[in-house]
């Protein structure tokens, strides 16, 4: 196999270091790339570069923010309730709860999950820094909105039991079938769970 | 929904304008970026810029060949033969025919495919070129291996008709069942392809 010029190689390994693009994948985007018009390449590597150059996060919550912005917009909100403080893993699920205009509370961004596996203890996340911003006392109910999966069950579980002690509330996300899923296409799990904790109808 | 920093949005509208990046994949690839580190993201940055800066066509054929070469690799390689063209539709399929080691021959890369849809038609093509390259009567055997779809076979039958006036010998891909498939699986039309197309067995 006759070697690619080096600009098309570097270019299809770059996107290939990216989550869920294999090099198959990048190499039709280096392609597409090769052949379409030139601003579409330049913009979209001038918005690399401002993505590192003009967010930041935010001091108080941890999610993205723009460079030179102190506090998020979220946090900077009057209309926000300082009672109820979701806690995520992403500034993505932030987004994702943002979408379902059901929650009028603040967030924190824990930046990661706790993974003995991959070396990720209470001090890589920003677990210390959301400590500290219950015992200022302003919050009686944390919401934890870690992940459905086993590291996000496990960083529930380390979270509860450091703030229990704190006499603050604490609760998460309701497990069972997903809305407009179907019972014989659910997990064994996830039955379970939607069996167990089944709701009373009123 | 509240909106998230511009910079953060640019990205994701500029991912998505990618081919087979929808708006959910080109958000987790921003979010993704903004957690890793930066050199991750300059990098990519950078060889996108590269791309644009250090890569262009071949004169000859057409293919992906770096800034101020007149030639790529394969047209100034004295070890492949001038008697048979290969004539793709893509730099890419270059790439795949190559991978097969099958093909010591040339190659002319159209740039496109005829799209009457699309409003685009042998001008807007690297088809006058091929013909007068054809014409100086190096070239034995034209291999013509467009996609096996409907753009794909006009464009062959259209440079079929063009070509036959010239006495050079027009072949094309074979069709039929793709190798390691089921006929089970197969689609009605390839296997009626390879029933009609049948090779006898020596």
């Amino acid at each position: 196999m006759r070697s690619l010029p080096d600009p098309v190689q570097a270019l299809i390994d770059n996107f290939a270091r990216l989550p869920g693009i294999g090099p198959k994948t990048a190499s039709r985007l280096a392609f597409f790339l090769l052949k379409a018009p030139d601003e579409v390449t330049l913009d979209l590597a001038e918005a690399l570069e401002n993505l590192k150059r003009q967010t930041g996060h935010c001091r108080q919550c941890f999610n993205v923010t723009l460079t030179g912005e102190d506090l998020c917009e979220i946090c900077r909100s009057p209309n926000r309730s300082e009672a109820q403080l979701c806690v995520v893993e992403e500034p993505l699920d932030v987004q994702a709860i943002e979408r379902t205009g059901a929650f009028q509370g603040k967030y924190h961004v824990l930046m990661g999950v706790l993974s003995p596996i991959e070396g990720i203890g209470p001090d890589q996340i920003k677990i210390a820094p959301l400590l500290e911003r219950l015992k200022q006392g302003l919050v009686h109910e944390v919401i934890l909105a870690t992940n459905p999966s086993m590291e996000g069950d496990a960083t529930a579980l380390y979270l509860q039991q450091r703030i229990a002690p704190l006499g603050i509330k604490v609760s998460r996300l309701a497990r069972g079938l997903p809305v407009g899923g179907d019972i014989e296409y659910a997990d064994q799990t996830t039955l379970q769970r939607a069996l167990s904790e089944r709701q009373p109808m009123d």
